[in-house]
């Protein structure tokens, strides 16, 4: 299959970052609040989350150009942005850089920052609810509301990072590592794609093939998170590395080792696209991210 | 019109604080994340936003054991909670009460209690969307969500906080005030009694009604509360008194007096009781509760 990822990954993130622009920009001018969620929200993302909601669109057959579509994706970047500013926070991990940029409590101060990251929290929450001429729409947006709402949650990503907070400097247990990691990142993750293939009208039994998709994709992000932590280029990055060490979390490679993690995070991918197979082409786009997840140097 | 105010505020609490619990409970158990959100949720709260939405649904006519309404009730006391939590934080008011008890970050620590707010409002948007029999149900429940993330956001209270702190030791006027404060806390108590009136089916002309006494209720309470702060006893409310003074914020006593303060509360609330004249009986509880906002010792 010849696919060509660059090309697709540059026109999503110009897409998606127009579309943010619009979002965050047409209101709330001359605000301190405004300025700084907007500096974080533009700063230099993968947009990896908006990117896999639109492309398992794709895979389903869905409309990728719908206005609901972009904001649900809009919705995903917003609340993977606000976990950044949060857990960089002085009281969590306390980092200075981040997207090549200082933090928001730095650049900005420590009150703007945490408010900042829960006004894009709660804009994420008043983007998603578009009306609509279909009258599928509004029970379907529901359904993702409460599923992203969920894997952002206590039940999730809140939870995932509370672990990560309590795991450093203590002796933890791949199993529990793993499950760490799946709160933390992986349902986010899961729900950008599932949320692509829900406003489509996928059926249930697409969205469990999708589901298995986005869960080996979602380990195996947050494997090459700690190889990167271990052996990337900060200035690719623009984020530090070396940090989990200085921390002692418990990344993967210190575990079970920087080459047992990067066979794991191919054995993950190997398997991520294996779930793809009942898609065809229209998952080519799905299929070159989980190569470019193992691949990539930020 | 005779009514029995106390014992009504004590039954809508009633139902309220186990409606919470149940929502807090079933999930989560040996979380230290989800302890600090239900110690949190579960203080001597008011209920006040709650107890407003079940009173507008009961004022229109709408189902007031409908569950629907009463996980919009609960979103909205848990998204009050959250917001009560992160103000308190070091960074922002520094707080040490709440509600009679240590705040979130002395009773825990400063990372659980930002991840805790965070959960709580993440967890508001989780509950509301809910799938019904009633075909009308999904548009409203979207309209509903989407002006409540509105309110709570960087259009409202979120900007509201941010000036509030950008305010402090500053000679503001009284209109930039009035205005901090209906962001701050009167979007959230309007949105609150107005969700109530959308998921009964309340027609456009019964909202604007419900709007204006929402409105005059919502600077009534925070001009109170400004009151409370100086003539409080800090055993009745829970929270320190004075702190207005010590940190120099821009309250109306300050402003206006005390004397002042007090009649234009009272014009507030009269003007609001006007709003609800098209009711007839049926909102008496928004009538007493108008009432209350004026006497309330806490």
């Amino acid at each position: 299959m010849n696919f060509d990822l660059t090309g697709y990954l540059e026109q999503k993130r110009t897409v998606i970052n127009a579309a943010l622009l619009t979002r965050i920009s047409s209101k709330g001018d001359g605000s301190r609040l405004c300025e700084a969620m907007r500096y974080c929200l533009m700063g230099n993302g993968k947009r990896l989350r908006p990117i896999l909601c639109i492309a398992a669109a794709e895979a389903v057959g869905g409309d990728t150009k719908s206005p609901i579509l972009e904001d649900i994706s809009c919705a995903l970047e917003m609340i993977h942005t606000y976990s950044l500013i949060h857990d960089d926070l002085p009281a969590m991990d306390d980092d200075r850089l981040r997207r090549g940029r200082p933090t928001c409590h730095v650049r900005f101060d420590e009150a703007t920052a945490i408010l900042a990251g829960d006004a894009l929290l709660t804009l994420a929450f008043e983007l998603i609810p578009s009306s609509s001429a279909d009258p599928a729409m509004p029970s379907r947006i529901l359904s993702v509301i409460k599923m992203i709402a969920r894997a952002a949650g206590y039940h999730g990503m809140i939870e995932g990072q509370m672990r990560d907070i309590a795991y450093e400097k203590q002796n933890i247990n791949f199993a529990a590592v793993k499950e760490m990691h799946c709160l933390k990142t992986g349902l986010l993750i899961e729900a950008s794609v599932v949320s692509g293939a829900i406003i489509s009208g996928a059926d249930e039994v697409t969205i469990s093939c999708l589901t298995g998709y986005a869960r080996k994709l979602g380990l195996a992000f947050q494997v090459t998170d700690d190889i990167l932590n271990v052996e990337g280029d900060p200035a690719i990055m623009g984020k530090s590395a070396g940090t989990d060490a200085f921390r002692h979390k418990s990344a993967f490679p210190a575990m079970i080792g920087i080459d047992a993690s990067k066979k794991y995070a191919q054995e993950l991918i190997d398997k991520a696209i294996e779930s793809l197979s009942v898609f065809g082409d229209r998952a080519a786009p799905l299929c070159a991210i989980a190569k470019y997840v193992l691949l990539r140097k930020r």
